[in-house]
């Protein structure tokens, strides 16, 4: 879409939400008001300061950047979001949709018919489109597909086709592209006239007559040589490129290996069919860390800090379901038990104690094997080694810690072979927990699935019903 | 330091990482075998075998992009990253330590003598150094000093005495700077001089004759404008801008909302005195989002993942001692109700689930909290909102999840009174955990400290203890 020069802030973003937020509640007070004495003559002097606030919030809004707007969207509950988002002029519309979070945009899309819609879109970039496609209802997309030409409709048609995580649906098609026999003075001449380049243009293209992508013109380079020089002569003739059906966070990895700011993607024939720009891969790159942290807490999906009680249980439920079932399983070990706890009710206080250490030991190695996975510094060659390492650690702490809540059971209920089997089945389960924290998400990355996602509800469901069963067993066996 | 071209990978880096530990483990065998039959004729051979090897390594290495190489290191064992790293070519020693991380980083200097390390960073620019200098030893930073020159020496104090996590610590000094009286014509043929272009220049900074930044001129309006034109006319005269003591998120959050690829750093005067460029946002992004995983599993930096056991003892114990600590006030809590646990020895099998899925809920909640805190869309006005609901999806998936547990309770142990408390201690517990949720990181956040941090031990603590005072108390009361 049109490019929108960032201004210096000359406040800050909390600022500025805070004005807005205080112009909404005047804004509401008012109305309010006008609710109560609804008939009476107040009714037109209220009118007037109604309006005025508006027409100041109005006047905020239309010097803010649409990243900005954004932003006080997002952190606004659902009906003063929408107010703000009614005062948005329409043409802001689409600049700010583009930058809204899924979660959000959501609930702004729903708030506007087919026709606010296709306005908002018309002019959007074809990468711009494939973004939102998903979300608009059917009949928008059917007429704004039809508004496009061949090209631009086979774009959008492949953009569409690659998964959300493949280079292909990140790239756009704002290339320049150049040929190698002509001369700097000659790029320099066309790029005049051009009249615009598109953003984060830090590299011509060049191709051959049939599209295959030859080099790169970095514009550094253009710009330090001598203009009587060929592109030929020039260019960089082996760049780092990708292709659409390539992992977008490999991309994004090459991206901060070798500080890019854009790259060409070609298809397998070497044909230039778009680009990736450093903006999309910092958001991929954000996203990317938010679903991560997100996903620990068994938050499925990005949601809406004032989304509805039943949509949060919704995005919620799953996770303290499968809590449950674990916690389940764990409470039957201890039911194995009944007997033991009966005669020493000691057991029943001491007992947390072992699952809880080892699910925090658990968790802290499947942290490092997670990373070292994602960073591909964990492979199969080096289990055997880190194993033993996890080991080692286990062992340590599980000595120390185990050695220190022995001696404090042992001078709590004065029973020296109570503190020596507290600190056993500590370093046990400590161990247990070293051993799976690194055997799950290595078992998970070779089963193809996603080590992050489920390897920390297995570690705490393994140290707690196995903490359990190690101590009571050891209690059985030694203690009664 | 020079810049490097990144070539077009032909394998992948995991292929490559392949390739190098099969090169070392065929070394390492011959030197296995070498040792064992030592004084034998065989000698010669196997040390010809030897650094046929050796010599096959190094051409790979001196293939690979500094940044590989640095993965590279980072992936192997000390033993053998020490091998490599003794074959990488002197003069690239600076461009890799600049890539690796911290800790890996800290392994490899501790293997270098004072004379390789100033030939590694003596063509370092200021910035680089000044990432370098705290772990270097202290007479090899006099002697870098003392070969600077006094702007330089200026520069490095500079950077030097901002906290890593300030703007000023993160910029770097390649400015092109202009006049704004010139034409673009006059720019052109300047840049033409200059030879080479800093790396992420797609801006040039037009300063008057005290320094003072007047605006900037982005590489693609010197490209499609008129040459007759002149630089006032052309330039954004109010771009976004940095002081050198801002927050560097902040600053990364600027970049991200209006994708920026570098931008002026100046301080309070006006006066330019640096600028930002996006590869080191993307880094501290990076870096910031690992550093909250890490720092939720309780890993307090940074760990190499073959650090030595007693290392990762040092990196982790802390954590395991807060929690054993607060599971050792739970265990008291449970010490309470003995009586009660000795007369009912089902409680101890249950009380684990109500203490147990009250963390995760209450996770959910905080995970939610700090993230709206570090968006800026949670501020001390919507407090109210927020508990209402995070209570009432407590309240719901209490009631649903606690009525599933208390009907199984019941089945069980075939006693529907502590089914009812099992249901009723559940939601209790859910309601707190909401609250705290909610109320835990905002007050930290109030306090300065940062919510993510040490909410989630707080919040497991709060559920545990408060779980089984909870379920334990009701069932003391009403079914004793």
């Amino acid at each position: 879409m049109t490019e929108v020069e960032a201004k210096k802030p000359q406040e800050s973003l909390q600022d500025r939400l805070a004005q807005v937020v205080d112009l909404l509640h005047r804004h509401r007070l008012v109305e309010d008001l006008t609710h109560r004495q609804e008939g009476q003559h107040q009714d037109r002097v209220d009118d007037l300061v109604r309006r005025q606030n508006l027409a100041e919030l109005q006047r905020k809004l239309d010097e803010l950047h649409p990243a900005d707007i954004a932003h006080i969207l997002e952190a606004l509950p659902l009906d003063e979001r929408l107010t703000v988002w009614q005062l948005v002029k329409a043409e802001r519309d689409g600049d700010i949709l583009l930058e809204v979070s899924d979660a959000v945009r959501e609930t702004l899309i729903a708030d506007m018919d087919d026709h606010e819609l296709i306005a908002a879109t018309r002019d959007m970039d074809v990468d711009e489109l494939a973004d939102l496609a998903p979300e608009l209802p059917r009949d928008v997309v059917h007429e704004l597909m039809e508004s496009l030409d061949a090209q631009q409709r086979e774009r959008m048609r492949s953009v569409l086709s690659y998964e959300e995580d493949q280079v292909g649906a990140l790239m756009d098609f704002e290339m320049v592209t150049i040929r190698e026999d002509v001369s700097l003075e000659v790029v320099l001449r066309y790029l005049r006239r051009l009249k615009e380049l598109p953003g984060h243009t830090d590299k011509l293209f060049v191709v051959d007559y049939d599209g295959v992508l030859k080099g790169v013109l970095p514009i550094k380079r253009l710009l330090v040589n001598d203009p009587e020089k060929q592109v030929a002569d020039v260019m960089a003739s082996d760049p780092v490129s990708f292709h659409p059906d390539e992992d977008a966070y490999d991309a994004a990895q090459a991206f901060e290996r070798y500080d890019l700011v854009s790259a060409p993607v070609v298809d397998k024939n070497g044909k230039l069919i778009g680009r990736l720009t450093i903006d999309e891969i910092v958001d991929l790159i954000r996203e990317e860390s938010e679903s991560e942290v997100l996903n620990m807490a068994g938050l499925r999906e990005e949601e809406d800090i004032f989304a509805s009680v039943w949509k949060s249980v919704g995005n919620r439920w799953a996770w303290l379901a499968l809590n449950l079932i674990t916690a389940f399983i764990a409470s039957r070990v201890i039911g194995l038990f009944d007997g033991s706890i009966e005669k020493l009710v000691a057991l029943a206080a001491l007992m947390p104690i072992v699952a809880g250490i080892g699910g925090n030991s658990g968790n802290q190695t499947i942290t490092m094997i997670v990373r070292g996975i994602a960073l591909d510094q964990v492979g199969t060659g080096n289990t055997s080694r880190l194993l033993r390492k996890e080991l080692g650690v286990s062992l340590v702490n599980g000595l120390l810690w185990g050695g220190v809540i022995g001696l404090v059971a042992w001078w709590l209920y004065g029973n020296w072979s109570l503190g020596v089997v507290m600190t056993a089945a500590m370093t046990l389960n400590l161990l247990l927990a070293a051993l799976m924290g690194v055997l799950i998400p290595m078992t998970l990355e070779r089963l193809g699935k996603d080590p992050a996602m489920g390897a920390s509800v297995m570690i705490t469901a393994v140290t707690d019903s196995g903490g359990f069963f190690i101590f009571l067993g050891l209690a059985t066996l030694f203690l009664l």
